[in-house]
């Protein structure tokens, strides 16, 4: 592990959280954490990451004695990403060091197939679904749904990647193939090809003493599988579904013992019903239009979840926030020499750069506009984001 | 000057701010800038102060070639406070450096005479004034003001430091004696004993382009010549005397060509007229509920201004935001150690921690509450400050 900085000695907070990860989701935790007086130290993989401005080392997130030396530095740790593998978040555990979220609510947002058997079993709605093993146990599920399904594989799938939707048993079989080569085997998850209307995202937060709280639920659109654009809250949204995406999310957190912010990623069905379909244990792309339109943002939240302190309002400041990704960004530009474009004449958006070089698809920074009017806010941050194209 | 960190090199950004000054005016540009994905630089006066997150040199401001160097690696300079010599400024602004607010502003807010002087000559209400060299003259000044005045000294004074009401004319002897001793010699400013109804506070933004933005003026409340209390938008304010107090702020920042936030700190009369009391050309006391009570910070709004990009709307986002500042804090003990108590059932309230030791008044951090209900928010914002004791 290699110190990039030295670690501050920072007497006066005496309070430092750890984050396993220098991402962008990282790097969005340094300003709450500096306006609270909070330290925040990341393990990177890698040096120049996004978060760089905390102090830094690199080391394998993967290695159970670097992360463990890491660990003894911080008060708490947290993560920017779900990969840290189970023996290594146990090695802390063990070690007595506090991990939030931790290891047995974690494996829920690292195993799909476990996700799905826990959701079940709490009775919370999902698609139908089954752990295949083979070709021909695809076959029987596409058999019993119309012919078309999706299939993920458990582990290690984000952003589109490790789904995909197919109509032929044989439509998987590179992945059966690595996973047989795999020591570990183990099946896929194929999944009903939910006919949604569109997709939602609840967000909520849980201390380790129990105190949860929930932010509106948001509509997302994704594009390629990757969130393109977030308005919060959902528009025209039934009471009821509403009210049955926060109880989900909450059920999820209490149920598998989440702390920090949860994420819960949901279908709305044409009929107003709500499916679960993936779940993420970190701060989330559906919730970076807090950081500008929430009385607290989702990394605030984060830290003072992460660090048991009480949770802040979730209450929207305007009536409209509309989150547009940049994606790629300008070739060989800086984000910042598109600026005077993106901002002129909208003085309510904000643009957030991630200090990340753009390149094809790459998330480099999103911009958020928030106001009364949603198709003004629409338009605002539609089109300050299309300056970066 | 030594670098205790060195430069990270952000050739995605491309763009970074020079801070002159580590104090947590430099500190709460952080939180921004990492938003906006710009990188921060601060020449330091000590080592481990308040804005050390950021990248941080360790230097004297008043030696010309320290701060040329520290200039020559940003692209643009500006301040967390005033005292930086002119010869220094205009040593930057020779080597073609861009900094902002420049010198010839700067002037007004470093000599308190000049600042009377110049406000005089643009036609703006102060309050009656003259430069008195000599107990002789200052007994002049007090016989025609009803026998009691402000005396100030011209430079170095803040936080009620180098400010004293005299009702005798030797009450400044030892500053006479000073300047006589300073080979610069000099004058004190006398100035009229207003009998204010409060004092107000206007922030506005200039950017070197021209655009100008207004926050909404403020009610300030003083404890022992320092900050305490400030509640946004100042209650029960007449629609004249806010237009009057933007229009001043306003007149200042065009008339002497300030770059960046000014904060204008007013005295209200009774009969609801405004004078202009003092002058900062940098983030300010002030204005420190913007970061949780504005669409755009005073700090956001200060980095944008100086790199001349496009102003942010400074629009309150709630009716009521009151901050009060955590002076002092427990001795010995870690802020973050109160935070559950300050936080406890106060969703709305936000704490800044400035990562500074706590010793008897000084400045550690400050909270602010918001909301719809001013004698609510007034409670919360007390209440959390108050757990800080």
């Amino acid at each position: 592990m290699k110190h990039l900085n030295v670690w501050r000695e920072d007497f006066v907070s005496g309070t430092t959280v750890g984050v396993i990860g220098g991402g962008q989701l990282a790097r969005m935790m340094i300003a709450p954490a500096v306006e609270l007086g909070i330290a925040i130290r990341v393990l990177a993989e890698a040096p120049h990451m996004s978060a760089e401005l905390a102090e830094t080392a690199v080391g394998d997130y993967r290695d159970a004695a670097t992360v463990l030396e890491f660990a003894r530095t911080v008060d708490v740790v947290t993560f920017d990403h779900e990969h840290v593998p189970q023996h290594v978040l146990r090695a802390l555990v063990g070690a007595g060091i506090r991990v939030h979220p931790g290891p047995d609510a974690l494996l829920y947002a690292q195993d799909k197939l476990l996700m799905r058997a826990r959701l079940s079993e709490l009775g919370l709605p999902v698609p139908d679904w089954a752990a295949v093993e083979s070709a021909e146990a695809l076959e029987e599920f596409l058999a019993a749904h119309g012919g078309r399904a999706v299939v993920k594989t458990a582990r290690g799938g984000y952003d589109g990647k490790g789904v995909r939707v197919v109509s032929d048993a044989h439509g998987a079989d590179d992945w059966f193939t690595a996973l047989a080569e795999d020591s570990n085997g183990g099946a896929l998850l194929a999944e009903e090809l939910v006919p949604f209307r569109r997709e939602l995202a609840q967000q909520v937060a849980r201390r380790p003493s129990g105190e949860v709280v929930a932010w509106p639920v948001v509509e997302t659109v994704q594009k390629d599988g990757v969130c393109a654009e977030v308005v919060a809250p959902a528009p025209a949204t039934a009471e009821s579904t509403a009210t049955e995406a926060r109880d989900i999310a909450i059920q999820v957190a209490e149920g598998i013992g989440v702390t920090g912010v949860l994420a819960v990623e949901l279908f709305e069905t044409p009929d107003g019903r709500v499916l679960v379909n993936e779940l993420a244990m970190r701060p989330h792309n559906s919730g970076h239009w807090t950081i500008d339109g929430s009385v607290t943002s989702q990394f605030e939240q984060h830290l003072r979840a992460v660090l048991d302190l009480p949770l802040g309002s979730p209450a929207p400041l305007q009536p409209w926030a509309v989150m547009v990704n940049i994606l790629g960004g300008p070739a060989g530009e800086s984000l910042v020499d598109r600026y005077p474009r993106a901002l002129a004449g909208r003085p309510a958006v904000k643009v957030h750069g991630y200090g990340k070089e753009p390149r094809p698809g790459r998330k480099v920074g999103h911009v958020t506009a928030t106001g009364d009017d949603l198709d003004a806010v629409l338009a605002d941050a539609r089109g300050a984001a299309a300056c970066f194209l």
